[in-house]
């Protein structure tokens, strides 16, 4: 498989994957939305069906979705990102390129889909809480922590899914996602995903949102590098155990 | 199979479809009913588990349920609509006939199970809303921007089904539609059917319902307009890529 | 297999149903319960779960845990109840029998389970509400229209599980009820069961609770004849298309 | 597999249960965090994804994760407590002290998570409720009877598991542990684990928590002997029967 079609294949699954998960923060937050004030389980169904939509649409070139899984495949030792696709410097820069290029992209579509509630929303701080994560008690490196911990969980369980039988699919990680979502997304929101956070901030950044506050560039970093941490360790760990 | 075959298992289908579907927005929000007042999430599962039931009524036809899966596959230049069923003008229409007629019965059920429900509720623009779709805010384009996006997600990754190993079966289309339903479905209540939302409409307009309004006939082009362009847009770009 | 065994196996499955199915009424709705006030949607999972545990109780029998579905799989024209259990009169009161003292047995272990709560709780209509079903707006023959479109509902595609292929056994049921209870649960409490209403009255009846109130035998044939005529509707149907 | 490879198996996979599982818990509770104030089904789905993920972690050992399980397969007559691990008093002593020693990592895993909402959290009682179990209504024995039933029905369903044909895997022990706390947890929140309660209480009484309050240690016996006489219960039963 070439290298550019899994950048077109990260492309649209984390694309789709953003638009979904952006679009259920959107759905509890903005003014008007029919979903708004829902459950913090609402969010978590919602982020964890986000990434069983992208597992489909990526399923070409493994669905990563993310650069912590990626980084994770690397540090576990693996020979290849997908079928066919080698563990190379040059690989590894592709399919962070289509992670980033499909959640800046997913993030411009949802913003389409609830256009007119954006344009309404008054409040700037959950405005970028629907496109980026942000902590809820201010304390970075606890903050990164806490993301490190979530993504180790997220990264070491997706390379132990092929030793334990079951045949529910894509399924799998879309609840492992569900339950990190619900238990240890309370402290940041769980980007355990640098695409993730990062893609949606920069089509915040650059979007002419009505009413848009800050992109917080100063916390742009955690859920770059804690999630980057917690995925090599999980890799480096399923060497050792 | 035959085509009126086709026909009657579109029918079963699709109304158990709409009888779920609508049954569960019902709940919520007619008066007295147990339900009243429960979160987002239940519409989501109520209409995500609809389609899981309809599923399995109409499985000798393929179960398209939604003329907007109907056309995708046509725009993707898939074969059959079914083992043993061409893709023809004629056929195709077999299914929209189903699919409508189909809505139309569920929708008639549905009334029928919540009946004293619906006899006391006071809210014509709430009674509409268990049967139809409708705006959050009214701004038609931009509904129907919404409407072909959620039903782009539908159609393409039901297209994509086939390459990922699952064994969930008709599981994976339920969930599906509960995750779009979280994260799309805030700014029009994510019809992505054009039998969905015109079935229950005409229902609505023709039933004998105390206290019942408009059917506001000036919104049934968007749910019909935003899904079609979304799923022929689904099956091009699954050619295309 | 013996008609004694398919006893004990229906009185096992059926028990283990309602001591869970009654239990999640009463963890939403008894004093100082921890699940007090909870969403519908965690009755609709509590419930279906509760089928889920059941069918594993009872494989042995096929699990029919409702007379519902022993009389739809009679009018459907099978020939066997289970393997190597013949359809005949003698072997359809069996599994009544089983169902129906199972049933009783479950809401004991539940008020056992529950006890302290119950002792304390004051109001009889709800207590009783944890045990039987009852009606949101009291119409006896819509009550039971209700109650046969949703055992038709569960019946009829009970019969289809066969002809769609999926490797998610138990779970199928579970969530056919989690999505029957929240679309057409409003308003009957959805007992779609006539031992699930049965057993646990008797229980109530009998058993000394504290503040206990009327055991509402009035309403008591609508939980019977509703579903019995859904599932002997649903198996017929399922013979002519 | 070696008894030291057992160990660490039920360490890694017992530290992520509780990882998850106090965190959902702290995730509704504390001071500030995301989900604060969720709905009891956040909590079910919570802990029973974190079942989900322990087991993916510990397949190597089985996955018992709770020594219920472990004197379960005891009492149930079993051969071997994994592939090629027999069931001996010293592999008992051995799942035994995996599971504590992972349930305590676990917690404090959990609480670096949450750390900066620890700090804050003024209530002691609360506090300790992310960690370990407690009675919502105080009466010893009918705390340990209701223990004891919530674990008979987890034993005896996860001894059943093979006997219905599924491919669900790790989902099915997750749903069954839903379905457990949304309708046998009200009364004492659900332990059916001795692991899973005295493990973070030992983490409660030895880490240094701000505003932390008694541990509680006179309610320690009820979930360590409610499921053991539970899980030997479910054992013996499932001999007989």
């Amino acid at each position: 498989m070439s290298l550019t079609s899994v950048f077109f294949s990260e492309v649209l699954g984390t694309g789709l994957l953003i638009l979904l998960g952006v679009g259920v923060v959107a759905n509890v937050l903005l003014t008007d939305s029919k979903g708004r004030g829902a459950d913090w389980l609402l969010i978590n169904f919602g982020w964890g069906l986000a990434v069983f939509v992208g597992v489909y649409g990526a399923y070409r070139s493994g669905a990563h979705l993310n650069p912590a899984v990626t980084v994770g495949l690397w540090s576990s030792g693996a020979d290849e990102y997908a079928p066919g696709v080698a563990v190379t410097f040059g690989s590894t820069l592709v399919y962070f390129a289509g992670e980033l290029v499909g959640a800046i992209l997913g993030a411009v579509f949802a913003w389409l889909a609830y256009k007119k509630h954006y344009d309404l929303h008054p409040d700037g701080g959950e405005i970028l809480g629907t496109f980026s994560t942000g902590p809820a008690i201010r304390a970075l490196p606890w903050n990164a922590l806490t993301e490190a911990i979530g993504t180790f969980v997220l990264v070491y369980i997706i390379l132990q899914f092929g030793n334990t039988p079951s045949e529910i699919g894509p399924l799998a990680v879309a609840l492992l996602v569900v339950g990190i979502g619900a238990s240890l997304g309370g402290p940041t929101g769980y980007a355990i995903n640098p695409a993730r956070d990062l893609g949606p901030r920069i089509a915040h950044a650059v979007l002419p949102i009505r009413h848009k506050g800050s992109s917080d560039w100063g916390y742009a970093w955690v859920p770059i590098v804690g999630p980057i941490v917690g995925g090599i360790a999980a890799g480096l760990f399923s060497q050792v155990f």
